[in-house]
């Protein structure tokens, strides 16, 4: 019986999984490394999982926990990585005290370099390798919207080369931190598709974000377009920006995996660059976790 | 004699100008329209300069004072727009009541459209007149680096376009509100030139600031990069992806108006596109009010 665990920045998941690969249970919750005290983390784990690691033999997790501020700093493998590269480079935990008898590891990131600059991924890696063995995909563009979109591209049934966009983290800083904050609503979270559209193809026709994301103040100032509009044009702005740098050959397929909203937008999105979207959703972390523990040699 | 007035969104400055063109003083203060509530900017307009327009036949006042958030809602001219068409669509206050006599006006912005957009400025337009005038230049490209950056061509006198990039503002979120801000020293504003140039060649070389920005936080994660130099790189990325966007024609030259600190910046990113740098400083705007006060048909 496996425990998987996906420790991200801002949240903790975790499933009982049986050897046939069925999900058994799952949870969540906020407890994401950002709001874990240094030294923290076991009792952390305990408290949500504890109860879990008397029933299972082994216990894998993924993500940040993983790194300089998480539980324990495993390594990243360098591109081109493939899935057994990343079981030969587990961090095993020391046992834990008491019942548990699951043993513990960290599953390793990946990490690449373009132009004499490195590149990072936690967690993502897992999602890829399980995406691509849930599709019986070998070669395959992936893309990860989210805060820190990842754009991977895969080889040989390897992680060849990835690379990070901040497409989540600038739509936060502009949306809530930056002068075009004042014309804009409240976020409700729904979607103005037709302005939403505008910002991507707008985006994508350059000549860049420093420039296109202040036409969010003066499209408002001559009321070219409703207020209640705004955040749609300005998340197509963003979303648009980060494809326009994307080297994607039109009529070609993107697997992405994300939650139901952005992958929404994405593929309304890629569309513009007609590129169609193979959607995939949180199994593949379970899928990818589970077939590294049956790729397991024991230590 | 002339009270000239440059009110911005965050300073106040104002210079008492004689007929033959010279200062005679100047003064500021960061009594900026954002610091002005509504109603009240006849009031912090005497407390500044009340003994001033005493002195005066005529106050000029250019930027931010004549937005929707300023003293009265002034004009946008539309581009093409010359000095004529400034002096054409000032927007004259009512008299003051009281012993002051310099009748007063605010001078209208510049709106231009851009495939579909509308971009404004208010208070630039003045410099850059100015600065073609002391220049003797009838054609030009003119850059004011800042919090908006504006990029100016002039033909035959008049502005014929121009385009904002929100560097400054990209600059201080990435800076201060973002993940990157987490591995970043304090700006102790100093330059690190060699960072700086390397920020700036990356940006130059793309693929985009939303993937070149996540390069701050993996240089300091594997020790690339020293910390302290680690604010002057961001700042060439930012200001390099401002350039990247530029038509710019290697060999030419550019009028630069700004702070010394930033000019320096600007003209060694310039370098890296073999474009000089023109610098002019804060006289443009005198020289661009006096001229207007010159120039103005008695209403």
């Amino acid at each position: 019986m496996l425990l998987a665990v996906d420790w991200g920045t801002s949240s903790l998941r975790g499933a009982l999984i049986d050897p046939q690969g069925r999900v058994l249970s799952e949870r969540a919750s906020a407890r994401g490394i950002l709001s874990v005290p240094a030294g923290g983390f076991g009792e952390v784990f305990d408290a949500e999982f504890g109860d879990w690691s008397a029933l299972a033999d082994l216990c894998l997790i993924s993500g940040m926990a993983g790194s300089r501020q998480g539980w324990a700093e495993a390594a990243y493998c360098a591109c081109p990585a493939g899935f057994g590269d990343l079981s030969r480079q587990l961090l095993w935990l020391p046992a834990a005290p008491g019942p548990a008898r699951a043993r513990r590891a960290i599953v390793p990131g990946l990490c690449c370099e373009t132009d004499g600059v490195p590149d990072v991924m936690r967690g993502e890696e897992v999602q890829v390798f399980g995406a691509l063995a849930l599709l019986g995909l070998q070669d395959a563009t992936l893309v990860l919207p989210g805060t820190h979109s990842k754009w991977v591209t895969a080889r040989a049934g390897r992680v060849q080369h990835f690379r990070t966009a901040m497409t989540g983290e600038f739509y936060a800083l502009l949306r809530s931190q930056s002068l075009l904050s004042r014309t804009l609503p409240p976020d409700d979270g729904d979607l103005d598709e037709p302005a939403f559209l505008d910002g991507v193809s707008r985006a994508l026709r350059g000549p860049g974000l420093l420039q296109t994301a202040f036409s969010v103040r003066t499209l408002a100032l001559f009321e070219r377009t409703a207020p209640a509009a705004m955040p749609s044009y300005l998340s197509g702005l963003v979303i648009g920006e980060e494809l326009r740098a994307q080297p994607l050959e039109a009529g070609g397929e993107v697997v992405a995996m994300g939650s139901a909203a952005l992958l929404t937008r994405y593929r309304l999105a890629l569309a513009q660059r007609r590129i169609s979207v193979r959607a995939i959703g949180a199994e593949a972390t379970w899928h990818g976790l589970r077939a590294l523990a049956d790729n397991l040699e024991t230590p």
